[in-house]
């Protein structure tokens, strides 16, 4: 077999090193965000970007046991209680194109239409409409925009100014806008929700789409480790029961020929 | 990398083989029972054996969407639409020793129950009544024994009547029956449940306790798949609201020193 | 919460059936491919329909450890030897668009080639020439054609063999085939490989292409379970190495301002 | 349906409030470590304490794409191009009892060693002679001692410094190296590995032994994002190869009749 390469982890019998930088001197100085950004860019952030990434992984960590990731998490746990594990890879399993995926559509979308905008000499604003226009006339919902919880979402609104304060905010944040009020004026009020902003963000920090469905991930984990430490200890195995109303054929009998 | 070896599929560049048998020839005239028998014992199954291995697979196929597996797969499948296969996953994630899993334990403690009968001389019946005292006095709940939907299970009375008329039955069906009397008697009524019987039959077939849990992973695949299917086809995806209450700390501020 | 709806499994406090029918009939009477039908159906197969199912399944049970369905399964339960269900969920994650999961992609493309040649009034064999134009026009490989290990795929042929002896081959194999002819006379000798005749095969047993990869999935689950036994019961734990050779950044040190 | 009770989020129409701290508060002035510690703890943590989170949450961040959970994720996204989320779930099924579950295990057994040594009066030193006598009689490997790579685990020696650096240090810290002196002594050198440390210092810190395995999760979700991304735009899909030896029985007909 031939050897593997990578260009992430360097673990030797004496040393482990994360892109060049011994493991232990970033268990002494650098914070898990810190951590987690050199492992996808191969270079520690400033104090602005280390912000940020702390913040989408905050926005990311929870938001209660009614989230998909949550719910599946706690079902998992509630049948199968000696396999922690199994049950925050379950709720992993939830996030996907409708759950926390939607940041890496929105990144898509908001990378095509700024390199539109660049080919062909057009506003970010022209982008905008051309972007509304395309999903009215396909009929498809846009990444980011919308929650069914929250009329504002205040984890949106809080991103956007941070990346302003550390002059993080480019042209994904102001092209996301651009969308929002164009799709609120032709549609109807649509909020930027937390992966919309953070699609945002994350294009402004050069990111590809991909991270922004790692970076919701590796924050969600926190919430799904308490998610289930609190199924685990407060409720009882089994518990979860949903109503059910069977629509199915009616009783019917196996007539012997029928399966043979 | 030195070799793994395998003793279960030799696939070469002209040939598959399971155990030995080339895998057109099964294709034609093996089912898939059958298979899973051959995958695990090296022998294809007597006409009794495979009417027996059929059974416990279907009476483990489906049990409603309520069931942890079919919830915990609909969750996932209701955030992340893109991708059966997780939701499956999530499903199989469920199935642990609260759901699925009391198979595997009853088989433990039948073996534990006909080794120590033999050892000692002594009847199933007294292993039966060593078994539910050593219950009682750790408080500990008997495994293959009660449900929470049943009040006798239908699945568990066919498996035996089943193993009787194909000769399969034989000490762990006669231990299983006998604790049942015996914690009915000095506990309340609690009828032997799905995993209870799979158990005491996979037992008299010759398998191992882990076979509980694998048998019965098999056989709710097959439900596993309808039930995302289902919830693709019939349902909007993040549909699944379960009602909220929070009895956490109250608001309160963060105060900056909090946090630095 | 308002009751879900479900038309698979009707589980009441005495009875449990599918699709009508009484579970413990179907124990009695069925095999578990009849109640893979049936639960995806609404209807038991006839018997050629039944044979068909058996040999997708037993054709999907296994290949060897070196799927990365199976070597994911090990891998997991090499670290993880508790938890059974997380190894085959494991090995089932690993199940995609690369890995058995060629037959939706197919199933696809075969409908939409025979919808084409029926809309437009051509033979499937104009359809096949335009599927493999299409394909070499956006540089695509042909999903359900090729294999890495097998010249001829002896599953595939077994597999047409019984759809042609059960009357149930019918435009899906008819393209696959076309397909496989043109596009070996202009790329190169490519054989049809098992997501490909399982694919033509479950188009023309009337399933969606979903079905492709949930079919797959209940087949292989077979072989997970006995690839993770043989790797609990054979090996030690922790014993899988891949040789690694570490191409990132070079051995840098930490300054303190870098991580503050 | 009852209302789910929870203490940890709260989400509103217009509010996230974690353990009662509104969430936009802790995305600009907490750490995620210091969100990970409020969501298990009800308060944030101390610098000292936040230090050793980060220390735990990077010491458990990567080790190469040769360990389980990197190989797990490594393998399914070979065959899963698609879902990433399904690569990083397979990559957590792989942390178990033998990769990244000693943790758990070795705080259950600090737990023990230190209430039985201050029910009977005895020193902690006395707690790891019992404690590596009986690992002895039982023939047990004892949790949080031994390497598969390292001669002395780096991230520990780490780890037990900045624990005593922040005043953490106490009598889970002292067990464990008393248990590795006595277990030095009796079997031969064994160093603590990051297991065995992050199980000492979680102690210390007040945590449930359930935190080790969460702690190892959470920091090691960070590694098999970029274990995937390297996966996905490094190498070929399917890239994949064991070399594989069969060794079970010989090819061997199907006689008809044993599939009857």
């Amino acid at each position: 077999m031939e050897p593997w390469r990578t260009a992430i982890t360097d673990a030797g019998a004496e040393h482990i090193r994360i892109r060049g930088y011994d493991i232990t001197e970033l268990m002494q100085h650098a914070s898990f965000a810190d951590t987690l950004y050199l492992i996808h860019r191969s270079r520690l952030p400033s104090p602005g970007e280390r912000r940020l990434i702390d913040a989408i992984l905050i926005a990311s960590s929870d938001h209660g046991p009614g989230a998909p990731s949550a719910l599946a998490a706690r079902v998992a746990a509630s049948g199968n209680r000696r396999a922690p594990e199994a049950a925050i890879a379950a709720g992993i399993l939830a996030i996907g194109d409708y759950h926390g995926g939607a940041g890496e559509q929105c990144m898509v979308l908001l990378a095509e239409g700024i390199q539109w905008a660049e080919r062909e000499g057009r506003t970010l604003i022209e982008a905008a409409e051309r972007i509304v226009d395309r999903a009215l006339e396909r009929r498809e919902r846009l990444p980011g925009l919308g929650h069914r919880t929250h009329q504002e979402d205040p984890r949106a609104t809080l991103l956007f100014a941070l990346a302003t304060e550390h002059s993080v905010a480019g042209k994904g944040v102001e092209l996301i806008q651009a969308i929002q009020r164009e799709a609120s004026r032709r549609i109807r009020p649509l909020p930027i929700n937390v992966d919309g902003a953070l699609a945002a963000v994350l294009f402004d920090l050069g990111f590809e789409p991909i991270a922004a469905r790692f970076f919701f991930i590796v924050g969600r984990v926190a919430g799904l480790t308490a998610q289930v430490y609190e199924e685990l200890h407060r409720e009882r195995p089994m518990r979860i029961h949903v109503p059910v109303e069977y629509d199915g054929p009616e009783a019917r009998a196996l007539r012997s020929e029928d399966a043979r």
